[in-house]
């Protein structure tokens, strides 16, 4: 009996695809992050001062609204896509149908990038939470998958 | 040789289990920072007043004591809940004793569910140390090894 | 045809090796937090002054220069080594060559190592700009040869 954590299993497969486009999303936050930084002239760190502040009256600030808009978004991948790789790896060990498993890795991915452009824009409430929501309950469908394989 | 990422295999099958435990209650930190948002009237992005302030004076902000706990908490989480599941992966790679791992994944899992009761209510120190020490010492019992199993 | 996650496999090997030394690393940063916090009498909650503060007139604070810059340190480990992890678990199962993959987790390693100690001494920027794109560059080479192998 084949492992399910191979490429050969189109289920692993569709999980591989969809997780790294999840995770390159959130890892772009961080590139974002340093973009807003140098748009805002808002540097965190002392030291960044010398190299990146255009004026030599630049300060250190962890308060440029703008930036907190982005790192919130990215904290908020972190707390959602993190979990839904690791539970993901776990639904896959419980081989679902490679229907069922398309549509739960599609409905997440699309839920998070369209929370990043509700969040970044910001698009009116409640488009976020909607789009938070989706991607928790996708999550969380996989929760009870893996739960009822166990026992 | 059948591959230890299998629910047929007892310690993967009991790591899915207490994984999916830890992860489930990390991803139900987000949820009850939403109802404390609402509870306190302290929401971080301006577009989420409109639907959910029930005042027109209620301003934006990130400072809400209770809030902020309970974001501390969830982040603690991030911090030691993630790195246990990836460090769990390789130690289950390393074929460990079912009695072994099951008391580990438990001792983690106890002590975060307990972690997390220190941190809200909150209980006076050193229960949340005691509790935070716990699952830090499991995780690192697990990086012990691994890097023995390699070496 | 056996599966690429087994320690047998000289790639999955060095990849449990290296992720366990960057999530190990990462783990540490929250003993350095509490090391910060004591060192300089800077705690986030009430109820750690009781046990902790030297002073009773000691009041929670989470501004604290030093401690802030030990904390966006470890943030930026959870925000890059974690993912790092995650992505590298597609890049083992598509089998990558012995060579290239020992390169890219000990560069990414490495290059997160350096990063800790150009965040925390700190060294003169781009130093800690050029580690975190260094690591960056790793991770997306990663995301490249998944993408490549599933396409």
């Amino acid at each position: 009996m084949a492992s399910p954590f191979s490429l050969d299993n189109p289920v692993f497969s569709k999980f591989a695809f969809y997780s790294t486009v999840v995770l390159s999303k959130t890892l772009c936050m961080g590139e974002l992050t340093a973009l807003y930084r140098t748009r805002r002239q808002a540097f965190a760190n002392e030291e960044d001062l010398t190299l990146y502040a255009r004026s030599r009256h630049t300060e250190a600030t962890t308060t440029d609204v703008s930036v907190e808009r982005v790192r919130r978004c990215h904290l908020n991948d972190l707390e959602n896509v993190l979990p839904f790789v690791l539970v993901g790896l776990m639904y896959v060990s419980t081989k679902p149908g490679a229907t069922e498993a398309s549509r739960v890795f599609q409905i997440f991915a699309a839920s998070r990038l369209l929370h990043t452009v509700a969040y970044l824009l910001p698009l009116p409430q409640p488009t976020r939470s909607v789009t938070y929501l989706t991607g928790y309950g996708a999550t969380f469908f996989m929760v009870y998958r893996i739960i009822k394989a166990i026992y």
